[in-house]
């Protein structure tokens, strides 16, 4: 019981003066600033949380957010990133062949929106990159860039940034009209019948060319 | 000449106590009040546009914009349809025959978006629906209920109405990511190029059972 006891881990490097406490830091600092940052940003929109805010809910220093995240730019991105998971997702909805690719996609998608846990944080990133263009800009280059690089840097097909920017429109537009907007009948459709319609237009536009 | 001279022409039906110029009615008012109200919605948002701000930048009393459009809800739906013209152009989409349906579609949603004239306050519509329940509801009710039911009544396909909603939805993404985040390479792709992609997904949806 003694390994990954906290006090033998060793401090994360630092930038600035240490924090207050060594209670601050440890394994847990890190992920609890970033859940605080997902709250913060879902309850209050982009523009009035402050890195101060943040590091007050999660019980830290400001500078130990900015030493794990850097700027309030870079919090918000790694809160986003926080719902979708990428480095983790990724690689299995990739998987070894492209067969059922687009049905893995929309699965994915579907399921991060239908998780509340996830999908108070997104409705809060999308009203705020709709009206905040600092926000819109952490969306566009921290998040889809990244997002969408990594997924068609491993697609066969011309033009495969375009068209994996297409399926995300698709399932952007999805998300608006079901969650945001709440309209019907999408708004009460079940999960299952979305995906099983959508999933072959995102198979057409990340595998045929 | 004389005929269709506003002097001569019917005064509109009214409710409430007449307005206090007859220059304020004629043919002209109503196009005038929805102009403004255009361009009060894009350059204020919903939530701080009102009805007597409207009449004012139209030149005309609050009480006839009531009478033309009643609540500021319905003048908002009014100003959003404005933008998509619906009885003069959905008859042209829907055409003869569904061959080339999914292309028309889009090749007429991303028109409506390339015209800066349209967009603002497209932009401005989706920013405020985005944000503010009650813009969200007349988007819901007054515009995407009515918009898409023309289009299903048509359709001989099941779950019309989903599946309409379903095409809408990647219009709407598009719109999303390529005018309101910007995002790359969808922003500066050619919109042939779009048409010609998306074309075939929507034709799917509307066509095939």
């Amino acid at each position: 019981m003694t390994e990954g006891d906290g006090s033998q881990a060793p401090p994360p490097r630092r930038r600035g003066r240490p924090s207050r406490t060594e209670a601050q830091t440890g394994p847990d600092a890190r992920t609890r600033i970033l859940e605080a940052a997902r709250t913060e940003f879902s309850e209050r929109g982009y523009d009035k949380t402050s890195v101060r805010g943040i590091a007050k809910a999660a019980g830290v220093d400001a500078a130990l957010v900015h030493h794990y995240f850097g700027t309030k730019d870079e919090v918000f991105a790694a809160a986003i990133e926080l719902s979708f998971e990428p480095a983790l997702v990724i690689p299995d909805i990739l998987g070894s062949s492209t067969e059922g690719l687009g049905e893995r996609l929309a699965g994915y998608f579907i399921g991060v929106w239908e998780n509340p846990a996830s999908r108070a944080p997104l409705l809060a990133i999308m009203r705020s990159a709709m009206t905040h263009e600092a926000a819109a800009k952490v969306l566009r280059v921290f998040v889809l860039r990244r997002l969408l690089d990594r997924i068609a840097d491993r697609l066969d097909v011309p033009d495969a940034a375009f068209r994996v920017e297409l399926a995300a429109s698709h399932m952007v537009g999805i998300a608006v009209l079901r969650y945001v907007l709440q309209a019907e009948p999408l708004a009460s459709a079940d999960p299952q019948k979305i995906i099983a319609m959508v999933g072959p237009t995102l198979q057409r536009y990340l595998t045929e060319a």
